[in-house]
This record gives C-alpha cells, structure tokens and sequence, in this order.
C-alpha cells in the first residue's frame, strides 16, 4: 500500500537545528527534562524522538506507562512541526488521540511523527511508537496543534 | 521514515473474497448501499474502498462530506478485518476518531485501510482518504472493532 | 437543556431559528435529507436533533447504523454551533472522535450536544446520543470545528 | 458528583476506598507519584482526583503541562473504574482522546471521571478537568479501558 505524500516536501532543510530545539525546549517544556526525552532526528515536518528505557519513573515494575507514550507523541509532533515552521513557541495541542496496541518490550521507545496537514493556523500529524529494534508499533496517536497568527 | 509492520503478514491470502464480502454486506450494512461504495481490493488485514463522486446525495454543490468520508472509513476498516478473521457479522465499531485535512477534489474518493492492530477481542486500523489521482490526503482515521468470541 | 460549565450563558437568544437553520442546511449539507435529521430544538451553543427511526436505510434488519449516529452527531454539533455564532457557512469539521456504547433500541434517536468551547478560531462540542425515552446513551462524540476569519 | 444516564447505579458502595487504591497504585504506577496525584474522592465508577499546582515539574514558567492532564485523565478514569470493578490491575488503556480547550489558570487541576460504558470487556470514561474554583473545563478527555477476563 502507498504511503500517502506529505502536503509538502519533507525533503526541505528543517528550520531549525537539535541543538536550536533543545535550547528551545529547556524553556518551555519540563516534561521533556522530567521523562528524559532525546531528539534523534529533525526534518521539515516530521522527526523521530526517544524515551530512554532506564529514565527515573518510567516503567519500574515493568508496567505499562501510557502516559510516558502519550507526552511522547506530543513531543514527537511538536519537533516535528518546529522543524517545518521554525521556533514558534506559543504553538500549542488542540486535540491528542492515541491507540495502545501492545505492551511494549522492555527498551528505549522511538516515536516517528510526521505531519499530515500543515496549514496556516492547523498542523495534524500522525505519530507511531515501537521499541528500539523492534518494528511492531506499540501505539498509534493523532494529534493537532493550533499554530497563533503571526 | 519506514512505514512500521503490520502485526501479521498481510500477503496472506485474505479470508473472503470481494463477491463473498459483497454479499455479506447486502444483508447487513444498509449504508453502503446508500452512498453506492465499492471494494476496489480486499487482504489479509488491509482493503482498498472507493466512494464513487458522482452517487446520490453525496456531494451536491460541490460541499464537504464529512459523514460520507466518515461511514467510507468505517467501512475500510471493516472490509480488511473481514479479510483477517473471515466473515464475522457481529464485529462492531467500538471507536472512530477522524481529522479532516483538506476539501477533496471532486473525484471519486479512495480510503486504504490497514490493521495496526489484530488481538483476539480488538483490532485497530489506520485510514487514509484521498481522491483517486491525488496523493494527498484528504481524511485520515482510525478505528477500532470489537471482535465477538467465537 | 442545562450547558454545564460552558464557556458562555447558554441561556442567550440563539443566532437563528429552526426554520433559518432549516433553509441553511437544505442548500448546504445534503445528508441531512438523506438520513432525514430534524432539529427539535436550537439554542446559543446547543441543540437538540434527531434520527427518525423509520427512515430509509438507516437500520433495516435492525443492524446498528453507526455511520447514521456520526452523521447526526456532527448535525448536532453543527447547529449548536449556527446557535452561537450565526449562519457561518464555511465552518468545517476539523475532528470528530465517536464512542459506540450499546445497541441502541428501535427508536428515534436524540442527539444533545453542546459547546463547551467557543473561541474565535476554534469551537469544541461534546454530544450524546440516546434512543427516545430512554437516558442510557448509546454513543458519546466530541467533535471540533474551525471558524473562518470573518 | 452526579453521573447522569450512567448505565449502572453511581450510588452504590464503591468496591474499593481511598487507601486501598493508594496502596494498589503505589505499586504500579510510577508515574501518580511522578505528578504527586491525589484522589479526592471515589465512587461505583466515578471518580474526583487532584494534579496538586505546586508539583515538581508540572508548570514552570507557566507554561501549559498537557501531558499532566492527559496522565491526569488517565488516572481519573482507572481510579473510577478500580471503584466499580475492585482492584483489577490489569485492565489497561486502550484509547485516550483529549481535547485542550483552554490555558488552566494557576492553580490545582481537578479531574471528575465517571463511566459512561460498563461492559464485560470495555469501559469507557468521559473526564473534564478544571481548575480548583473554577468551573470552566479546561481540558475533556474520553478513554476505553480493556478489562481482563476473570
């Protein structure tokens, strides 16, 4: 099955940098510092990012952390859409959804977002979450984010 | 960004075929008579359903559709978990959760669905809408069936 | 209908009658005739609108027509909204997240919706539908739509 | 708090008290000591439960936390669900749908969750929260909860 096109070429160099985005999100962002999530990649309009498996308070017990996926994907789609329209702090969630799929093996978490609408006061991008090494999705989240009039 | 895997192989050969899924659904789902959809491909887990443009009541005016976009991914989702698990009447939609990208152009629309998904009790699918000849999506959803015990 | 909690008095006049909402509608959203939707009652950021139970195709052989409850509920949605801000014509869906809960009875069914955001770019409406003369819902929606600048 | 049209008796002794579920949660989930959530108050599938302002990394700079709400929410649904069910601590998340409607004011977050559905397999919640002396919801969240066979 094709994977359907984005509305603009993901190809395009990212406005801004991961150095740029984690000074970004130092700011703004203590959920980030709190689970420890990293930025592997950046592009125009998608990015892939990490929950390492050892941080403090994510999964002790081996539990399911749902909400350590859920903060993931918003970040996911939040670099991401930074990547397409640079440093617009005052973005923000409009709506989150998200299918838990399966329990997650016990390793560091990657989330690949992309955007699938980037318009001039909405971003929709899609989100998916497996294990490092492992290619089973083990959630699915959609999400929007309001961009503020220049 | 690879497209993560399916959670079974989906070359396998589909538990129904179209003429077998067809008459299944004559008994059953009224409304897909009533906006006149079309199964263009059935597969182990994955479908591809078309909403002809120029059936009744669909789009007159040339307006947005969205409830007709709405029952074609609900039925996307159905026609492939048929192909995964056979005939099973009594499967249910438990949750939908649709965005809306861009106003289609005004052809027929194309909905490719795939399970990201498929347990014992719940299967999961991911829809993408978009008119035939365009790749850009015009619709993106996912689903979620309840699957009865044998 | 109480509106608890909402961001606005419900209690204001609405923006337009049934009867204007009626002449709205006829030229804009076709599948309102098609599933034969009335509206009982419009409010400032409310309504109420209903499914006749015996209307063509939405549930012979008593099979559950859950593409018939998204339609009615993003028709609830929709008037609501024309409740509050006037006959915008170009308000669109952006979101509509459905819950099916239980089988409905063989019934008119009732859709309640009410704002419980309405900002000026974005409006959020949470709605429940129940078969007539009885309180148990049978679907929860929450559905957002955009608001074109003026 | 009244549960309408709530598919069971909300005034029914709940199966578990407050401390019961401290106890259960102390040992599963890392992340309600993470957010230092309280539960106010529990019920036969309903619940009240606090996101205390002044926690360790919810909201410096005032910045708005959504991934507090969504595990907020989260929580509020399980914690009614453990009240109508007992300690079942394998029933997991399935699905969360959030719609962010507002920036909360500065102080503690309260989540009321009652059930909507109360199935075998699936319960479904709706939540809203708000902040504490102020009725306007800023955020409304639905989520399915997958309960284990017996």
């Amino acid at each position: 099955m094709p994977a359907p096109q984005a509305p603009f070429d993901p190809n395009q160099t990212p406005k801004l940098t991961i150095a740029e985005l984690d000074e970004l999100v130092g700011e703004l962002a203590p959920f980030v510092a709190l689970y420890g999530f990293k930025v592997d990649e950046i592009g125009f309009g998608w990015a892939r990012v990490r929950l390492p498996y050892d941080y403090n308070f994510v999964r002790p017990g081996g539990t399911i952390s749902g909400p350590a996926m859920m903060a993931l994907a918003d970040y996911g789609m939040y670099v991401g859409l930074m990547g397409a329209i640079g440093p617009v702090a005052l973005a923000v969630t409009t709506n989150l959804n998200i299918n838990f799929l399966h329990k997650p093996a016990e390793k560091d978490l990657l989330c690949d977002a992309r955007l699938i609408k980037l318009g001039k006061r909405l971003a929709v991008g899609d989100m998916s979450i497996h294990p490092e090494g492992d290619d089973r999705m083990c959630a699915h989240v959609t999400a929007t984010y309001s961009i503020p009039p220049q």
